[in-house]
């Protein structure tokens, strides 16, 4: 190897020196992240109830509202079947909202869902009742939530799920951030996180490939 | 340090001029940015009304016409409880709209609105008699809106913000754009603004975290 | 200026070849998307009839069913001001669609259309009528479409625009095609592109300056 | 050519050898792509029946509930036009849904589709019936699916196409994975892929040159 081609090589290792500031950096996020995750995987692991918030976390938070007053929610296909497979894996499903709706009614009697908490400013209270009815610990239960509302479950429940549309001081305490919005699929990926989470994921999937 | 690795230095001050440049204009544009947000802040903090057009702000601009004519309006939940806080730490809030809809009086009725102007084609005489009624300066209230039709009030309030589907027009003479779209919270994103203007954010947030 | 920092020029000059290449061939395209700009716009500077199709471009595409069948359709406000400011400043404005519903009519009512062609699979013989009603020449007519059954427009029309969902055969042949996705201001991007081209674009907007 | 500009040339070379590495791998991908891309032109050049699924394949997967149950489907009028030409150029469409829905049976009648198997939850024995009653093997057949009940058709069809919402045991599976989402155009890239692989896209779409 000549001079030239050193100098070369000297000169790479300058130039890539930014670069490898920037690598550094990036893989402790991802370490950092990675860490996050873990913590979430334990929390998920020994959940018995999931209690999931219905606008914004169920839909987009989008209200349909005509002439006759709110009409329409949209929920997702997809978080009806991880709702679906959450319970048929021994974790139980409840939802709890300040807003009341029949549509909201009618999707939960879809769902087979037993425990609706509707119109419910103060969540706390529907959440001891819940917890004192299925007879678990407050770390037993998650919650996924959107908004302000949702901070008191969150702060007192073992696992805690929020979406990207939520407010910062959300996102904060939140165990798991999903990456699928509000109604797009959030309610799926945290089916999905929990159950991976219990180790019962590929038995789920696998009871479709026959 | 030998003489290869100080040219290698100096090669790479130079092959980062470029970039030098490019930083230099990115950290103008940050502190131009910076002095806009001052600017709006500033402005944001003294206000005691603030008017939100409806369609393409409160909702994004969709327009869902049945056989029956206009039939549904989709707005935020995330939104609504920024109006609720917006209203509690002291901001009166308006809706203003050209257009005239029984689902818009019922969405104002669900937030608590007593101020709501339909069929409005020139907002500015609606905005006048509301600082009369309120007994206000024009500085003292606030706009949002997203069309040619709402640029009398945003030249005339003294805070005015706007979403980005906007038109150019708008975009120049708003105090404040939006990252959210209409109807996707960016009436919330406004909320929270002007909340944090006055010092009112934090004390709104941790009312949630009992 | 010492022979080092000359070669450090020399080496820079050498490294950033690929890149001049790369901007070579973007100022190229930048070039060629500036002719294909002025073609557009000499082609929007003479009409006098603009015919919209309503699926795809007036709405996303979304066909919304109910158990009474085809139901709702999402239209958009600022579209609407776009259509009005068109008409306002000379532009005749038509739609002609394949498929046929009480809600386009309803639509054209509110915004004061008077040419509406519904059920119209072949649009070649509603677009000679309206040539023929208006006596107009076809390259003072100008259209815009999302779908193969639009070609026949484009290709006889003056001007014709389209919307990123649209298939190649429709893209390679419109004159313009849309930033916005149709439904979400696809036709307002088109209205006010066809208002700069005749000049009106400045007046349409400081009428709301007052 | 002095010795310093031979060596920034050398420089160069060092200095793209970690390009060309990146590069070298883009280029496999793409190779792996285009191989991916040939077995699914190849498998679907043969297909006398493609069979979809509804929620998140022909809508994005929203179910939208009023006060009266679920009320609402979205369907995609591009996604229509796709059937319609597949079934032109002598491909039989049929469509397989676990849910079961008045809005469906109204979208299939528009169509024109004789093959509507709606309330199935074991997809094998319609996909088997529709088999026998069309008197062809299942590599006549093709599937399109958004979620796990789809898995039994995907491995059972001699061609399987999925959307990006789906979960990654059936992207695995497919052979071809939309660009598109459901209900915003997925369908009808699908409907183009076969038609193209079939050789009858061009015909298509000149049918609409004249």
């Amino acid at each position: 190897m000549d001079d030239t081609a050193e100098r070369g090589g000297v000169d790479g290792a300058r130039q890539s020196a930014g670069l490898d500031v920037a690598l550094q950096r990036a893989g402790l996020d991802v370490a950092l992240q990675r860490a996050g995750l873990d913590v979430a995987l334990q929390r998920a692991k020994g959940l018995k109830l999931m209690i999931f918030d219905v606008d914004g976390v169920m839909t987009d938070g989008t209200l349909y509202y005509s002439e006759r007053g709110e009409e329409l929610k949209a929920f997702n296909i997809q978080d009806g079947h991880g709702i679906k497979m959450l319970r048929q894996y021994g974790v139980e499903v409840a939802l709890i909202t300040a807003r009341k709706s029949r549509a909201v009614e009618l999707r939960a009697a879809n769902l087979g869902l037993a425990h609706l908490h509707q119109g419910v400013e103060d969540k706390r209270s529907a959440h001891a009742s819940l917890l004192a009815q299925l007879g678990l610990a407050a770390e037993q239960s998650g919650c996924m939530g959107d908004d302000l509302l949702d901070l008191p479950l969150i702060t007192r429940c073992g696992f805690a799920a929020t979406v990207p549309a939520a407010p910062e001081a959300l996102k904060l305490r939140a165990h798991y951030l999903t990456r699928a919005q509000g109604g797009h699929g959030a309610v799926r990926e945290v089916c999905e996180f929990i159950l991976r989470a219990q180790g019962s994921l590929e038995r789920a999937i696998s009871a479709h490939l026959i």
